[in-house]
Protein backbone atom coordinates (compact mmCIF):
# COMPACT_ATOMS: atom_id res chain seq x y z
CA UNK A 1 0.00 0.00 0.00
CA UNK A 2 2.57 2.26 1.39
CA UNK A 3 4.72 1.45 -1.96
CA UNK A 4 1.70 2.08 -4.37
CA UNK A 5 1.60 5.37 -3.15
CA UNK A 6 5.09 6.31 -3.21
CA UNK A 7 5.09 4.99 -6.79
CA UNK A 8 1.85 7.16 -7.91
CA UNK A 9 3.85 9.74 -6.01
CA UNK A 10 7.08 9.47 -7.86
CA UNK A 11 5.17 9.51 -11.03
CA UNK A 12 3.56 12.84 -10.99
CA UNK A 13 6.94 14.27 -9.66
CA UNK A 14 7.98 13.20 -13.22
CA UNK A 15 5.11 14.36 -14.83
CA UNK A 16 5.86 17.95 -13.02
CA UNK A 17 8.43 18.48 -15.73
CA UNK A 18 5.60 18.70 -18.40
CA UNK A 19 5.46 22.46 -19.89
CA UNK A 20 2.37 24.20 -18.39
CA UNK A 21 2.16 26.34 -21.12
CA UNK A 22 1.14 25.38 -24.64
CA UNK A 23 3.82 23.25 -26.68
CA UNK A 24 0.96 23.64 -30.20
CA UNK A 25 1.90 24.65 -33.28
CA UNK A 26 -1.98 25.45 -34.46
CA UNK A 27 -4.59 26.19 -32.37
CA UNK A 28 -6.99 23.22 -33.72
CA UNK A 29 -3.96 20.52 -32.23
CA UNK A 30 -4.35 22.12 -28.56
CA UNK A 31 -8.15 21.75 -28.83
CA UNK A 32 -8.05 18.35 -30.02
CA UNK A 33 -5.22 17.86 -27.64
CA UNK A 34 -7.34 18.95 -24.32
CA UNK A 35 -10.70 16.90 -25.83
CA UNK A 36 -8.84 13.95 -26.03
CA UNK A 37 -7.34 13.81 -22.92
CA UNK A 38 -10.93 15.36 -21.19
CA UNK A 39 -12.35 12.13 -23.11
CA UNK A 40 -9.79 9.81 -21.97
CA UNK A 41 -9.49 11.27 -17.87
CA UNK A 42 -13.92 10.72 -18.20
CA UNK A 43 -14.19 7.48 -19.12
CA UNK A 44 -12.05 6.42 -16.38
CA UNK A 45 -13.40 8.77 -14.21
CA UNK A 46 -16.98 7.77 -15.21
CA UNK A 47 -16.05 3.75 -14.38
CA UNK A 48 -15.37 5.04 -10.84
CA UNK A 49 -18.70 6.68 -10.78
CA UNK A 50 -20.30 3.77 -11.91
CA UNK A 51 -19.06 1.63 -9.33
CA UNK A 52 -19.75 4.65 -6.44
CA UNK A 53 -23.63 4.41 -7.22
CA UNK A 54 -23.75 1.07 -7.71
CA UNK A 55 -24.15 1.07 -11.92
CA UNK A 56 -21.20 -1.50 -12.05
CA UNK A 57 -20.05 -4.00 -9.01
CA UNK A 58 -17.37 -2.78 -7.33
CA UNK A 59 -14.09 -4.38 -7.96
CA UNK A 60 -11.52 -2.69 -6.12
CA UNK A 61 -8.93 -3.80 -8.08
CA UNK A 62 -10.45 -1.87 -11.46
CA UNK A 63 -11.25 0.98 -9.02
CA UNK A 64 -7.80 1.18 -8.34
CA UNK A 65 -6.49 1.16 -12.16
CA UNK A 66 -8.60 3.25 -13.09
CA UNK A 67 -8.33 6.17 -10.50
CA UNK A 68 -4.31 5.42 -11.57
CA UNK A 69 -5.24 6.41 -15.17
CA UNK A 70 -7.26 9.54 -13.64
CA UNK A 71 -4.83 10.57 -11.84
CA UNK A 72 -1.88 11.01 -14.76
CA UNK A 73 -4.23 12.22 -17.41
CA UNK A 74 -5.77 14.81 -14.89
CA UNK A 75 -2.38 16.90 -15.47
CA UNK A 76 -2.81 17.10 -18.98
CA UNK A 77 -5.40 18.90 -20.87
CA UNK A 78 -4.60 22.33 -19.44
CA UNK A 79 -1.67 23.04 -21.86
CA UNK A 80 -3.96 22.72 -24.04
CA UNK A 81 -6.27 25.88 -23.16
CA UNK A 82 -4.00 27.84 -25.80
CA UNK A 83 -5.51 32.11 -26.15
CA UNK A 84 -7.62 32.39 -28.51
CA UNK A 85 -9.36 29.02 -28.64
CA UNK A 86 -12.61 30.06 -26.49
CA UNK A 87 -15.90 28.86 -27.94
CA UNK A 88 -19.74 29.70 -27.48
CA UNK A 89 -20.85 25.99 -28.67
CA UNK A 90 -21.80 23.78 -25.80
CA UNK A 91 -19.20 22.13 -23.79
CA UNK A 92 -16.40 24.61 -25.54
CA UNK A 93 -14.36 26.79 -22.82
CA UNK A 94 -15.75 30.39 -22.18
CA UNK A 95 -13.68 33.47 -22.78
CA UNK A 96 -13.20 33.65 -19.04
CA UNK A 97 -10.75 30.66 -18.75
CA UNK A 98 -8.22 33.22 -20.14
CA UNK A 99 -9.50 36.60 -18.72
CA UNK A 100 -9.52 35.04 -14.97
CA UNK A 101 -6.47 32.61 -16.07
CA UNK A 102 -5.31 32.27 -12.30
CA UNK A 103 -8.79 31.78 -11.22
CA UNK A 104 -9.07 28.76 -14.22
CA UNK A 105 -5.45 27.22 -12.73
CA UNK A 106 -6.73 26.61 -9.22
CA UNK A 107 -9.61 25.17 -10.05
CA UNK A 108 -7.58 22.89 -12.00
CA UNK A 109 -5.60 22.45 -8.87
CA UNK A 110 -8.22 21.98 -7.25
CA UNK A 111 -9.81 19.41 -9.13
CA UNK A 112 -6.06 17.25 -9.51
CA UNK A 113 -5.68 17.64 -6.00
CA UNK A 114 -8.72 15.87 -5.13
CA UNK A 115 -8.09 13.33 -8.20
CA UNK A 116 -4.67 12.62 -5.99
CA UNK A 117 -6.86 11.75 -2.91
CA UNK A 118 -9.26 9.74 -5.07
CA UNK A 119 -6.03 7.50 -6.23
CA UNK A 120 -4.93 7.01 -2.83
CA UNK A 121 -8.45 6.31 -1.39
CA UNK A 122 -8.89 3.68 -4.55
CA UNK A 123 -6.25 1.77 -3.26
CA UNK A 124 -8.19 0.89 0.56
CA UNK A 125 -10.20 -1.47 -1.43
CA UNK A 126 -13.37 -0.57 0.19
CA UNK A 127 -16.17 0.86 -1.87
CA UNK A 128 -17.46 3.77 0.99
CA UNK A 129 -14.01 5.61 0.92
CA UNK A 130 -14.08 5.36 -2.59
CA UNK A 131 -17.77 7.17 -2.87
CA UNK A 132 -16.34 9.58 -1.01
CA UNK A 133 -13.58 10.11 -2.67
CA UNK A 134 -15.17 10.34 -5.53
CA UNK A 135 -17.57 12.68 -4.67
CA UNK A 136 -15.61 15.23 -3.53
CA UNK A 137 -13.72 15.08 -6.72
CA UNK A 138 -16.84 15.20 -8.69
CA UNK A 139 -18.16 18.04 -7.27
CA UNK A 140 -14.62 19.87 -8.95
CA UNK A 141 -15.49 18.85 -12.12
CA UNK A 142 -18.51 20.28 -11.84
CA UNK A 143 -17.80 23.76 -10.16
CA UNK A 144 -15.45 24.06 -12.61
CA UNK A 145 -17.67 23.05 -15.88
CA UNK A 146 -20.37 25.84 -14.15
CA UNK A 147 -17.73 28.85 -14.06
CA UNK A 148 -15.71 28.09 -17.31
CA UNK A 149 -17.55 26.01 -19.55
CA UNK A 150 -20.08 26.87 -21.75
CA UNK A 151 -23.51 25.15 -21.23
CA UNK B 1 16.73 6.12 -10.85
CA UNK B 2 16.16 3.01 -9.69
CA UNK B 3 13.38 4.00 -7.75
CA UNK B 4 11.58 5.80 -10.66
CA UNK B 5 12.22 2.49 -12.64
CA UNK B 6 10.15 1.06 -9.54
CA UNK B 7 7.54 3.59 -9.77
CA UNK B 8 6.93 3.18 -13.16
CA UNK B 9 6.99 -0.47 -13.20
CA UNK B 10 4.38 -0.43 -9.83
CA UNK B 11 1.96 2.45 -12.02
CA UNK B 12 1.92 -0.41 -14.90
CA UNK B 13 1.43 -3.46 -12.68
CA UNK B 14 -1.82 -1.22 -11.31
CA UNK B 15 -3.29 -1.12 -14.81
CA UNK B 16 -3.13 -4.79 -15.35
CA UNK B 17 -6.13 -4.45 -13.67
CA UNK B 18 -8.19 -2.86 -16.14
CA UNK B 19 -10.38 -5.24 -18.42
CA UNK B 20 -8.71 -5.70 -21.72
CA UNK B 21 -12.64 -6.32 -22.93
CA UNK B 22 -14.63 -3.52 -23.82
CA UNK B 23 -16.15 -1.68 -21.33
CA UNK B 24 -18.03 0.60 -24.01
CA UNK B 25 -22.01 1.07 -24.05
CA UNK B 26 -22.28 2.15 -27.63
CA UNK B 27 -19.62 1.75 -30.49
CA UNK B 28 -19.31 5.17 -31.01
CA UNK B 29 -18.15 5.42 -27.52
CA UNK B 30 -15.49 3.40 -28.05
CA UNK B 31 -14.27 4.68 -31.24
CA UNK B 32 -14.42 8.12 -29.73
CA UNK B 33 -12.45 6.78 -26.61
CA UNK B 34 -9.19 4.58 -28.76
CA UNK B 35 -8.98 7.80 -31.22
CA UNK B 36 -8.33 10.32 -27.69
CA UNK B 37 -6.23 7.69 -26.30
CA UNK B 38 -3.94 7.57 -29.50
CA UNK B 39 -4.11 11.55 -30.23
CA UNK B 40 -2.39 12.13 -26.48
CA UNK B 41 -0.60 8.99 -26.65
CA UNK B 42 0.88 10.28 -29.95
CA UNK B 43 0.86 14.15 -28.89
CA UNK B 44 3.54 13.37 -26.23
CA UNK B 45 5.28 10.33 -28.43
CA UNK B 46 6.18 13.12 -30.94
CA UNK B 47 7.54 15.42 -28.53
CA UNK B 48 10.28 12.61 -27.66
CA UNK B 49 10.62 12.62 -31.56
CA UNK B 50 11.00 15.83 -32.23
CA UNK B 51 13.72 15.64 -29.20
CA UNK B 52 15.11 12.71 -31.34
CA UNK B 53 15.03 14.34 -34.45
CA UNK B 54 16.68 17.83 -33.35
CA UNK B 55 13.68 19.53 -34.76
CA UNK B 56 13.85 20.54 -30.61
CA UNK B 57 16.27 21.44 -28.38
CA UNK B 58 16.75 17.91 -25.78
CA UNK B 59 14.99 18.56 -22.43
CA UNK B 60 15.82 15.45 -20.20
CA UNK B 61 13.18 15.99 -17.79
CA UNK B 62 10.96 16.81 -20.45
CA UNK B 63 11.63 13.73 -22.35
CA UNK B 64 11.38 11.65 -19.03
CA UNK B 65 8.01 13.17 -18.51
CA UNK B 66 6.74 12.84 -21.89
CA UNK B 67 7.88 8.91 -22.14
CA UNK B 68 5.89 8.44 -18.73
CA UNK B 69 2.41 9.73 -19.90
CA UNK B 70 3.08 7.59 -23.54
CA UNK B 71 3.92 4.47 -21.21
CA UNK B 72 0.56 5.06 -19.01
CA UNK B 73 -1.64 5.77 -22.04
CA UNK B 74 -0.22 2.98 -24.31
CA UNK B 75 -1.98 0.48 -22.33
CA UNK B 76 -5.12 2.10 -22.87
CA UNK B 77 -6.81 2.52 -27.28
CA UNK B 78 -7.26 -1.21 -26.86
CA UNK B 79 -10.14 -1.84 -25.07
CA UNK B 80 -11.72 0.74 -27.50
CA UNK B 81 -11.03 -1.70 -30.27
CA UNK B 82 -15.10 -2.95 -30.14
CA UNK B 83 -16.25 -5.65 -32.54
CA UNK B 84 -18.12 -4.11 -35.39
CA UNK B 85 -15.89 -0.80 -35.70
CA UNK B 86 -14.12 -1.42 -38.27
CA UNK B 87 -13.77 1.02 -41.25
CA UNK B 88 -12.60 2.45 -44.58
CA UNK B 89 -12.05 5.53 -44.05
CA UNK B 90 -8.31 6.54 -44.00
CA UNK B 91 -6.95 6.16 -40.64
CA UNK B 92 -9.44 3.91 -39.55
CA UNK B 93 -9.07 -0.20 -38.52
CA UNK B 94 -9.18 -2.71 -41.31
CA UNK B 95 -11.29 -5.62 -40.79
CA UNK B 96 -8.30 -7.73 -39.79
CA UNK B 97 -8.03 -6.52 -36.80
CA UNK B 98 -10.53 -8.62 -35.43
CA UNK B 99 -9.80 -11.46 -38.12
CA UNK B 100 -6.50 -11.25 -36.68
CA UNK B 101 -7.18 -10.53 -33.07
CA UNK B 102 -4.31 -12.69 -31.68
CA UNK B 103 -1.70 -10.90 -34.15
CA UNK B 104 -3.25 -7.28 -33.70
CA UNK B 105 -2.89 -8.18 -29.79
CA UNK B 106 0.81 -9.04 -30.16
CA UNK B 107 1.73 -5.84 -32.29
CA UNK B 108 0.07 -3.69 -29.42
CA UNK B 109 2.40 -5.84 -26.85
CA UNK B 110 5.00 -5.34 -28.76
CA UNK B 111 4.47 -1.32 -29.02
CA UNK B 112 3.84 -1.31 -25.48
CA UNK B 113 6.99 -3.61 -24.50
CA UNK B 114 9.10 -1.19 -26.78
CA UNK B 115 7.25 2.63 -25.19
CA UNK B 116 8.45 0.47 -21.70
CA UNK B 117 12.06 0.23 -22.54
CA UNK B 118 11.73 3.74 -23.97
CA UNK B 119 10.33 5.14 -20.50
CA UNK B 120 14.05 3.53 -18.88
CA UNK B 121 15.95 4.88 -21.51
CA UNK B 122 14.41 8.65 -21.34
CA UNK B 123 15.60 8.47 -17.86
CA UNK B 124 18.95 8.49 -18.53
CA UNK B 125 19.14 11.89 -19.70
CA UNK B 126 21.11 10.98 -22.61
CA UNK B 127 20.17 12.00 -26.32
CA UNK B 128 21.46 9.20 -27.71
CA UNK B 129 20.04 6.50 -25.71
CA UNK B 130 16.91 8.57 -25.94
CA UNK B 131 17.00 8.32 -29.82
CA UNK B 132 17.75 4.41 -29.82
CA UNK B 133 15.07 3.68 -27.69
CA UNK B 134 12.22 6.70 -29.23
CA UNK B 135 13.65 4.22 -33.13
CA UNK B 136 12.87 1.19 -31.63
CA UNK B 137 9.12 2.46 -30.56
CA UNK B 138 8.59 4.27 -34.22
CA UNK B 139 9.15 1.23 -35.83
CA UNK B 140 6.34 -0.82 -34.13
CA UNK B 141 3.74 1.94 -34.01
CA UNK B 142 4.49 2.00 -37.91
CA UNK B 143 4.54 -1.82 -38.13
CA UNK B 144 0.89 -2.11 -36.88
CA UNK B 145 -0.12 0.61 -39.06
CA UNK B 146 1.12 -0.73 -42.06
CA UNK B 147 -1.03 -4.10 -41.18
CA UNK B 148 -4.31 -3.15 -39.79
CA UNK B 149 -5.19 0.92 -40.54
CA UNK B 150 -6.48 2.13 -43.84
CA UNK B 151 -3.66 4.29 -45.97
Amino acid sequence: MKSLILAATATLGLLAALPATAQFQKPEDAVKYRKAAFTVMGTHFGRIGAMANGRIPFDGAAAAANAEVVNVVAKLPYAGFMEGTAGTEKGTPKANVWTERAKFDAAAKKMQDEVAKLNVAAKANNLDTLKTAFTSAAGTCKSCHDEFRNP
